[in-house]
């Protein structure tokens, strides 16, 4: 059985329906295994988009803090050569990119054809933290759905394909994550008062994803929930969902003059 | 015994005087263990330079056609976390970019604090390609190489470590791969006519990189010119070099403010 990863465009997501701690009766090891056939053949459709060089794809990671973006993009990079890979992070927005409307920055981030993009955190940050500590008055926001829809929809409509995937963990293992974090003499720099006191709004973000994914959930860049309470199922359903993808869009080598086999010295 | 790898700037850089070929004795596994084991180094020490934010690092990779490049930053791809890299691939310049100086477009990829850039091809074609193909006037090409040398040292003044290696093949070595790739169906479509008439042009890009090498081999930012006629060497080397240059530079963690482990709930 299937925890469905994904509701119909126009019908209300919401986090709580969906489990974060699901893996499908998998155990580690057959996971892992599993993954590592994805990711061996994401390496050679990748490879085949950067040879066609017609098409892009950008994979946009979402979640709280420790929900493992930088994880999954390891894993993608561990299957992905980089010349047909290019990861953007997205932090605080400087004061240039404040000077500008909110996908400016967005857009000139968009990987050209042939490449798989990967965004850590997105366009989506500023509906749900600009929201949460109110960085922007409530109709700002609010429009940006729509905008955020229409900007999708151009993308798509150029040959990008959106892979969304919000990674879902639970209140309880964000706490353990936290801990291991402040005790890990490699980790504890990254932590801040910011993050402890994002923890204390967890609510205010669970409703604000939950808006989010709803109105931005469209036919052209669905939304996909990745249980994520357990990184080895996180890994295995975004390699999978990737790589479905790619298979979908079976990337073709360009064709090749023959001739030039008879021109080398 | 070593091959020396580097001359002292201000001498006469040779590549005729640098065997391609060369393997200091070892075999491919104890070569590959050994670059297996940088890498694994290379992993924590990229992440303790991103961690501290204060500097960065810009290796150069330059090469003949098919002198591994690709293979190269594929190797410290596998040993590197994405977060600490950025690999930027320089091709024939756009409209833009030829509306500019030859160094606007290196400077705008020149990665943050933190991060480890890996150029695929860099300023270096506009003295080497640009010669021999006779795109620009020689006046022009001859004044780049100070132009070159005081970029990098502005650079370097800010923080930057440059590795610059040049990826060393022999012309028979050459031959090999390019009939490997015109026969491999999933490689051929990478090659075209310029290819194999760069090839015809061997000795005046042998002379063109010679001048580009000694002109610019400078205490800040000296050449490596790295054997490249094995894979497995050619991975050793740059692999030994860039974790040599890390651990000189040795970067720390931040300071932690260690009341936060009380504060989370």
């Amino acid at each position: 059985m299937d925890q469905p990863l994904s509701v119909p465009p126009g019908r209300d997501l919401r986090l709580a329906d969906f489990d974060p701690d699901f893996t499908a009766g998998l155990d580690r090891d057959t996971a892992e295994a599993e993954t590592r056939r994805h990711c061996d053949a994401l390496d050679e459709l990748a490879y085949r988009l950067f040879a066609e060089a017609k098409r892009a794809v950008v994979v946009v990671l979402q979640g709280i803090d420790t929900s493992g973006k930088d994880g999954t993009i390891r894993m993608l990079a561990s299957g992905i050569s980089p010349q047909c890979l290019a990861v953007k992070s997205f932090k605080a927005p400087s004061a240039l990119e404040l000077s500008h409307d909110f996908l400016w920055r967005v857009h000139a981030a968009i990987p050209p054809h042939g490449t798989i993009g990967v965004f850590n955190r997105s366009h989506y940050e500023d509906v749900v933290v600009v929201r949460v500590r109110k960085l922007v008055p409530k109709d700002v926001w609010q429009d940006r759905y729509a905008q955020i829809n229409a900007f999708e929809k151009l993308l798509h409509d150029g040959g990008l394909t959106f892979v969304k995937c919000f990674l879902h963990i639970s209140k309880k293992e964000q706490r353990q994550r936290l801990e291991d974090r402040l005790k890990d003499p490699k980790k504890q720099w990254k932590l801040g008062p910011d993050d402890l006191a994002d923890r204390e709004r967890w609510d205010d973000f669970q409703k604000a994803y939950d808006d989010a994914l709803t109105e931005c959930n469209t036919p052209h860049a669905p939304w996909h929930v990745v249980p994520a309470d357990k990184k080895w199922y996180r890994n295995l359903v975004v390699a999978r969902i990737v790589r479905q993808t790619l298979e979908r869009l079976d990337p073709k080598f360009p064709k090749f003059d023959s001739s030039l086999l008879t021109k080398l010295d």
